[in-house]
């Protein structure tokens, strides 16, 4: 059995190729391209072919034929409820069901690139008779205002090149001391380890992680302060149905500011009125006006301009939350990639200097990876009751091996080891974005740059240049991935683009830039 | 770094340790007893009091001393934030400070059992001087009706022989399997799928889950249907949600019925009107004039009685469901541990019967552990969409390492020949408990064990005898753990424990069966 790429790319192909089947494009008998073809046209890993080859095998609709390839053997079985499937003809070419499949199978999967593309930067593909019947597993991510899906349909649509920001090296991920550790960890655990376990997390890992936050971030914490969630994602869905329940409708949010951690607040029935940022951070006498009793910040490297929230701003911000008393601001602190800093000295969490005002949260996920789904959070006392009961009813604890093995990665100072090598990396590949943007796009004005792993672009042409959303759809047109930087603003904005850097090597991110520079340079 | 057993016991006992210390009697310079000899004076594993002894050794108030042992050399650190601390000289007998250590902490621990067993089983230990200020980590379970964290209080407390409900033979674990499959996962898996993945889950698992639920339970299902949660506990509450939105406030459970699952649905705001259970399975007539539009059921093997939903029932719950049209019944079926049946056929679900009239919910934590917080949701069409958004906003998605493992442990067809030895070992394991009922509680009627991996205990002594939470609390009491049936019923029902047999050794069965019929008989 092959492993599936994450992500959605796999099912969308496999979604493409049954419904050819299915509407005769690719009849039986049709020897399909190889997957090392076919991978290389669509600009997508050959595991992600691979894979949609086989569970199309698993239905039954291809089969291997040794070196006669792959080959369509049958046609789909009719799916018992509420699937939809193309209307039988309509918006297909007769004339074309017999092409030479690989075209048919490429077109197929290039019209669905094109769609998203409907505004400015159309392509020749945009008029393939294929483009209509074959919607993306997702809406197309930049055709309307973001919806709740658009990350998904984001990571769906294929790409050459991926500059989305919020990842790492992912090709650096530990998988060797992974396995040892987890070797290691199998070996120790006591049978009643598989059982159900503390809501809170693993103890040892708890540990860890309070030990992680000393030594990394300034922060004195006890273990048992320490509740571990499946990611910052989560961790932010929890408070938010605390802070709800204790009453608090509105939590305020930097303007611009994270999409998904906005959309995620709203989802969870908290209103996020902005609060504009600037220089030296986010302004607090606006905060004050807001009448907000609580704010989201991200103090160590904003998100997405990259600014460090100033000294003077700090005080104010002190002030703000212990004015009231008991009754002062809650400030929850997205501590999300303070670990990662180039040219500039670690500034020390919030949480270090005021832990009963402040909610902080932290994950792996720009750490090592966002699959691992780990996270944590280090509330006020009096929250942290009712944090861990909406733990345990949202589903009553992380899974516990990886816990265990995160908790043996971080104790043994490996995490610590591969953070320093992850740094120089990250550090070339930013300067190789800095420097392909310096002669690509001699216009932009680059944000951010000395920590983290993305860095902001903003473009000052008057209003006369293109919307960065049509921006971002001509690029994904071209197979490069970014994101618009209107996605994380509530209110009118500069236009920009927000790119990561971290997980590309330099030559791809040269080679995404210069896509945006053409594209720039088009008007 | 040692690993932690999950559960919260380190936990409790480190906090039963620094409390021991921070109030002078453990001063330092104590000399602690061993790992060996504590744990077998606690009846906790050995690794329990280890991770103990680190977690105080992380914090500076214990230090090895090789063949000196562990030694007190600190006070505690006075925390920050929130922490009871006991009332300085309040409860403690100054003159049995420096009693030897191991009395003490051997004391301070059973005084904290003892505490579950006020009403009437009462110990000497419940009289000792350390009793009072010594609060377990969660309150006692079974000294009121049942909270919210009435199931951690259980497993935190110490116990001999664990007969809780709800889990398998975790000494089976197949570890050795599970580091294989990891390991060509970690080979296999491409870069990028390191980051964030599809919320519905990865399309491997998906796909197992599909072969899996068509080999085993006659289910017929897309991979795209399937959704993969963290658990039936994540499963119902996401549920739970998308139905509050849908309108629907109130859905029926059956009588008696998993207090667990009542929790859940609870917290997650739906009313769960009971509706009763006889000897054909749930009540369908009740069912109707209950009104209610949706109810959850346990059709293979009803929890806790162990009934199977009888043949006749089936056409009338099919009838219930359908008859509205679209505004027809919904029905969620909890496929708990369908996959263990001993001595009858196995009984197919009615998500087979009625795909789009029933949510099923099925997970691996009775197939191999509940540690691993993976299940399953597929749902009717209609749900399924709302369900995914739920799921984003849940957790962004499972993480993806262990949902790859276990997709080739499914494919492979590994777990399945684990579960045949499984219930090999389950059976023997219920024929010793069943064996052990008849010689030791002859006056006890045994329910529902043709199936599953626990069975149930009546006992029809006119109102004369205990109350079964009292049974339990003195079973605890003598170091035998169990759930009375009353916590799962929410009207008057016959007194009854409900034991869980598949994790226990037959020894381990005869002799936690055998305190409780010397508990019965003393009255």
């Amino acid at each position: 059995m092959g492993q599936a790429p994450v992500g959605g790319r796999s099912d969308w192909l496999a979604a493409q190729l049954r419904r050819a089947i299915a509407d005769g494009r690719l009849p039986v008998g049709t020897r399909l391209p190889a997957t090392r073809v076919l991978a290389a046209e669509l600009g997508v890993s050959r595991g992600v072919v691979t894979e949609a080859y086989q569970r199309l095998g698993a239905d039954g609709q291809l089969a291997g034929r040794g070196r006669g390839g792959t080959v369509v053997v049958a046609a789909p079985v009719p799916l018992m409820s509420g699937r939809r499937t193309p209307a039988a003809g309509a918006d297909v070419d007769p004339a074309r069901a017999d092409v030479d499949s690989a075209r048919a199978v490429v077109d197929t999967a290039r019209a669905d690139m094109a769609r998203t593309d409907m505004a400015r930067a159309g392509t020749a593909h945009s008029a393939a008779p294929f483009a209509a019947p074959f919607a993306a597993p997702f809406a197309a991510p930049f055709a309307a205002p973001p919806d709740a899906d658009v990350f998904d349909a984001l990571r769906a649509a294929p790409a050459r090149i991926d500059l989305s920001p919020g990842v790492p090296d992912l090709a650096a991920f530990p998988r060797a001391a992974w396995l040892r550790a987890e070797r290691a960890v199998l070996a120790d655990l006591p049978a009643d380890g598989f059982g159900y376990g503390d809501p809170r997390g693993a103890p040892a890992l708890r540990q860890a992680v309070a030990h992680w936050l000393a030594r990394n971030r300034g922060i004195g914490a006890d273990p048992d302060e320490v509740l571990i969630v499946a990611g910052t994602a989560q961790g932010l869905g929890l408070l938010a149905q605390v802070l709800s329940r204790a009453g608090i409708r509105e939590i305020a949010v930097e303007e611009p500011g994270s999409l998904g951690v906005r959309q995620h607040l709203t989802h969870w029935g908290l209103a996020t009125p902005p609060v504009p940022v600037d220089d030296e951070g986010v302004r607090v006498d606006a905060l004050r006006a807001s009448g907000a009793r609580a704010v989201l910040l991200t103090p160590a490297h904003q998100f997405p301009t990259g600014v460090v929230l100033g000294g003077g701003r700090r005080r104010e911000l002190m002030r703000w939350a212990t004015d009231g008393g008991v009754d002062g601001g809650l400030i929850v602190e997205d501590d999300y990639d303070a670990e990662h800093r180039y040219d500039r000295a670690p500034v020390p969490a919030l949480r270090s200097l005021l832990p009963e005002r402040v909610c902080y949260a932290g994950s792996v996920s720009k750490l090592l990876a966002p699959a691992l789904r780990v996270g944590w959070l280090l509330a006020p006392a009096a929250h942290r009751e009712a944090l861990v009961e909406a733990k345990r009813f949202a589903d009553l604890g992380n899974a516990v091996l990886p816990q265990l093995v995160l908790a043996r990665l971080m104790e043994s100072g490996e995490l610590e080891r591969r953070l320093r090598l992850a740094r120089q990396r990250h550090r070339r590949r930013r300067d190789a974005m800095i420097e392909a943007i310096r002669t690509r796009l001699p216009g932009a004005t680059v944000h951010g740059a000395a920590a983290g792993l993305h860095l902001t672009l903003t473009f000052d042409h008057d209003g006369a240049g293109p919307s960065d959303t049509d921006l971002a759809a001509a690029a994904l047109a071209r197979g490069v991935k970014v994101q618009p930087l209107s996605w994380h603003a509530q209110r009118p904005y500069r236009p920009g683009l927000v790119l990561g850097y971290a997980a590309r090597s330099p030559g791809e991110i040269a080679e995404g830039v210069a896509v945006l520079g053409e594209i720039m340079a088009r008007g």
